[in-house]
C-alpha cells in the first residue's frame, strides 16, 4: 500500500504561551497551564474569542504519579471554561506534548476542527529527587530499568559507544553544554538564566566568601573538567550533561491554514511532521543512531518537502548533552560521526550557520517533561515571527524551523518542521 | 466561526479482537494486547499483511500506578514488530481507547495515513483491590476525591437525585443488572458468564452444600432486594450495581474508506463521532444527566446526519446500573425522566426494540478500563457484521450501532457511531 503523508488541510500557529520554567513546588500544575494558556491568549495578534476554540489536546507524561492525579482533561476543560469541549490527554514520556501538537494538527487537518488549543503540563517539584527518579524509569524501557540502567546510564551507555565508534572524548559534550547554556540568559523563561561561566563564577565567589581556596580554573571546559565542580552521574554523564527537574507548562493555539490571517499576519505554518517508535537499549542494533529520530525525521522531511540543509535552526531535544550530538545526525543535520566536531565548529551556536536550542535547551531552559514538546514548539514559533529579543537568531531571512523531542530512553521521537511563506 | 464536523476522507473497520476478559493476574498485560492483536489479524476476511499498518494508538489509563510502567508506546511498537513507526497513548480514564480510536480516526481522515492500528489494555489484577480504588480514584475530580467521594458514591449521589427527580426506585437499577446479565452467557469474552438467576442458584446451592438455611428468594429481583446477597456499597448503589475489576485488551484495524473492500465485502463505516467534557459533582448544575453524554451525542449525531432513533443498538457505559439508565435519556433514545420505565418495558433487552449492551456491559462483560472503550466498539463491529453468535441482535436489517464510552465520574465521554452500507 502506497504511504501517504499529505494533509488534506494545512494547519498553522497563531499563537502562544509558556511559563517560567522552574520548581514551584507550592504552585498547583493547574495554575501553570492557566499562565501558559493567559499568554497565548495575549499573543494571537488580531485576538482570538476562547469560544472558538474547538477542541484541546494537551501532553502530559505521569502526573498520575508525580501529583497523584490523572484524568487531567476534564479539570483543563473547567479551568478554561471550554466544558463540554473534548479535551484530549496524550502521552509519550518527555514526548507527550509534542504528541498533542500532532493530534491537533490531524484533527484540524481531518476537517473535523478549526481551531483547536494544544499544551503540555508537567509538575515534578513535589516528588522527592528519588521520587521522581522512580517516575522518570516508568518512562525507560522495563528491560533498560530491571538490568539497572537509570536514564542517565542509559545515556552513558551512548555515549561511551559513540566515544569508541568516532573518537570523540568529552570534551565533545563540554561544548553541547557551554553552548546551551550561553543562550539561556537570553531567555527569560529558563530555569537556569546563566552561562557556565556564571556557575563558574558564582562558585568562585562561594569559596571566597566561606575563605575556602579558590580554585584556579583557567575557563569553563577547565571548570567542567573538575569533578569537584562537575561530578559523574554515571560516566561519561556528568552533572553539567543532565538537564533539571522543572515544573511548567507551554500551549500553542493551532488553526486552518486558511483561516490563519484571520488572527495575524505573520502565521507560521506547519511543513511537515514525523513520529517514530524506538527499540530499547537491549535490542539497538547500534547504540549511536536513534532509530525513531530516524524515521520521524524521514516522515517529516517527505512530508514538506524540505532537506535537512533547509532548516535553518532547530530545537532538539537534549535531556542529555550527547543526545544533542547523536540527533544532530539522526536529523541529517550533519553526517554519521561528524556531531560533534559540527558543535565544536560552532555550527551550532546562536550566531553559527544551523543555531541549535537557541532556548537554551532542555540543559538549561528546564525539562517539565509533559510540556516540553510544546515548549520547544513555542520556541521555533517565537523565533520564525522575530519575537526571540536577544536570542533572536541573527537571521534577516528565517523562513524555516524545526523541533525534534524524544520521549524516554528513544522510545517516541517526533520531529516537527514549521515555516513563515 | 462555522464548526465543521465533515472529515475529508472516511474510514472503515475492517478487522478486531478482544481478549477473554477477567483476572489474570499471573499474565503481562502485554500478552494480553498480543492476543487481540492476532485475533484482529485473523479476522481480515481478505488477509493483512501487518507491514501495511502506518501508525498504532493505544488507550491506557493508568498503568504507571497498577503495574509501574509508563509509556507503552515503544513497549507496543516492539510487541507487534512494529518499530519504528509511531505509536501514540491516549489517555481519558476510562474512555482512553475510545479517545485511540478516535485520533486513529482523524489520522486517516486527514490523509496522514491508509491503515491505523487501535487498541487499549489495562491490568488491574496486579494490585490489592484498595490500591485499585485509589488509582480509580486518580480518574475522579480532585474536588470529589477531596471530600470523600468514591466512585461508588459519585454515582449513589445521581441516582438519588434521578429518584427524587423522576419517581424511580432501586428496582429501575435491578432491571438494568438482570438485562445485561442476560446478554452475558452468549457472549465468550465475558468476565461473568452467568444470569442473576445463575448467580441466586449457585448461592442456594451454596447453603445447601454447608447446610445453612436456604434463602425463599423468589425470583432475581427478591434476591438482589436481600442485603445479604447484595449488600450495599454507597446508597443506592450495591454490589450488582458496581461493574467488576478486570484485566483485558481489544483493538481495531482501521483503513481509509476507499480501501475498505480490499480487506473485507462487510465493511462496517464510522459515520459519525463525538466527544465531549464534562464538570466535576460539585460544579454539576444537574445530577440526573452528563453534559459531557449529550456533547458527544450531538456531535456524533451532527457528523453522521443520524437521529437517536436510526441507532438500533448500542453499547451504553454501565460503570453503575445507574449510569446506563441516564445516558439512554442524554443519548436521545429516550426522553429525560424516561430511561427507568424503558429498561423495565424492556426495550434495552436482546430482543427488544433497541437492545441495549447485547456484550453484557461492563458489569457482566468486564471492564478493563484502557480497553473498554475499544471493547465496545468490537461488539459494535461484531453485531453489524452479523457474528455475534448467540447473542446476535434478531435484526435481520441491522445497519446502525453505536458505542458510548465515559471516562470518570462523566469527565470525558464520546460516542460512536458504525454502520453497514
Amino acid at each position: 500500500m502506497a504511504r501517504k503523508r499529505k494533509l488534506a488541510r494545512g494547519v498553522a500557529v497563531v499563537g502562544g504561551g509558556l511559563t517560567k520554567l522552574g520548581l514551584f513546588k507550592d504552585r498547583n500544575c493547574k495554575d501553570f497551564f492557566a499562565e501558559a494558556y493567559g499568554e497565548m491568549i495575549g499573543s494571537v495578534d488580531k485576538g482570538v474569542d476562547p469560544k472558538d476554540i474547538d477542541a484541546v489536546y494537551v501532553g502530559n507524561f505521569t502526573n498520575d504519579f508525580f501529583v497523584n492525579q490523572s484524568h487531567w482533561a476534564p479539570i483543563i476543560a473547567d479551568l478554561l471554561g471550554q466544558v463540554p469541549k473534548p479535551v484530549t490527554r496524550t502521552e509519550g514520556a518527555c514526548a507527550s506534548s509534542a504528541l498533542a501538537f500532532r493530534e491537533g494538527v490531524l484533527a484540524i487537518a481531518s476537517g473535523m476542527y478549526d481551531m483547536v488549543l494544544v499544551g503540555g503540563f508537567e509538575q515534578m517539584s513535589k516528588c522527592t529527587t528519588e521520587e521522581v527518579a522512580e517516575g522518570l524509569a516508568m518512562a525507560a524501557s522495563p528491560y533498560e530499568v530491571a538490568t539497572g540502567f537509570t536514564f542517565p546510564a542509559v545515556f552513558g551507555a551512548m555515549a561511551t559507544a559513540y566515544f569508541a565508534k568516532y573518537g570523540a572524548t568529552r570534551e565533545a559534550l563540554f561544548n553541547v553544554t557551554i553552548k546551551s547554556h550561553n543562550n539561556a540568559p537570553l531567555n527569560p523563561k529558563a530555569q537556569f538564566p546563566m552561562t557556565v561561566r556564571d556557575f563558574m563564577n558564582a562558585r568562585i565567589e562561594k569559596c571566597r566568601k566561606k575563605g575556602e581556596p579558590v580554585p584556579d580554573w583557567k575557563d569553563e571546559k577547565d571548570f567542567l573538567r573538575d569533578p569537584a565542580a562537575n561530578p559523574p552521574v554515571a560516566w561519561p554523564m556528568h552533572l553539567f550533561d543532565c538537564c533539571p527537574i522543572s515544573d511548567g507548562a507551554s500551549c500553542l493555539l493551532l488553526v486552518a491554514e486558511d483561516l490563519a490571517r484571520n488572527f495575524t499576519d505573520t502565521p507560521v505554518y506547519l511543513a511537515g511532521m514525523g513520529q517514530g517508535s524506538g527499540y530499547s537499549l537491549h535490542a539497538k542494533k547500534d547504540l549511536t543512531t536513534y532509530e525513531a529520530t530516524r524515521a520521524a525525521a524521514k516522515e517529516a522531511y517527505e512530508m514538506s518537502g524540505l532537506t535537512p540543509r533547509d532548516v535553518q535552526f532547530s530545537e532538539v531535544h537534549d535531556c542529555f548533552s550527547i543526545a544533542e550530538i547523536v540527533h544532530l545526525e539522526d536529523l541529517g543535520f550533519v553526517k554519521p560521526g561528524e556531531g560533534h566536531k559540527a558543535v565544536a565548529e560552532g555550527m551550532t551556536r546562536l550566531d553559527g550557520p544551523k543555531p541549535i536550542n537557541t532556548s537554551g535547551g532542555l540543559k538549561s531552559k528546564g525539562h517539565p517533561v509533559g510540556a516540553t514538546g510544546i515548549a520547544q514548539l513555542y520556541e521555533v514559533w517565537m523565533q520564525l515571527r522575530g519575537k526571540a529579543g536577544k536570542r533572536q537568531v541573527p537571521n534577516p531571512n528565517l523562513r524555516v524551523g524545526a523541533a525534534h523531542n524524544l520521549g524516554g530512553t528513544g522510545g517516541t521521537c517526533t520531529f516537527t518542521i514549521l515555516e513563515r511563506r
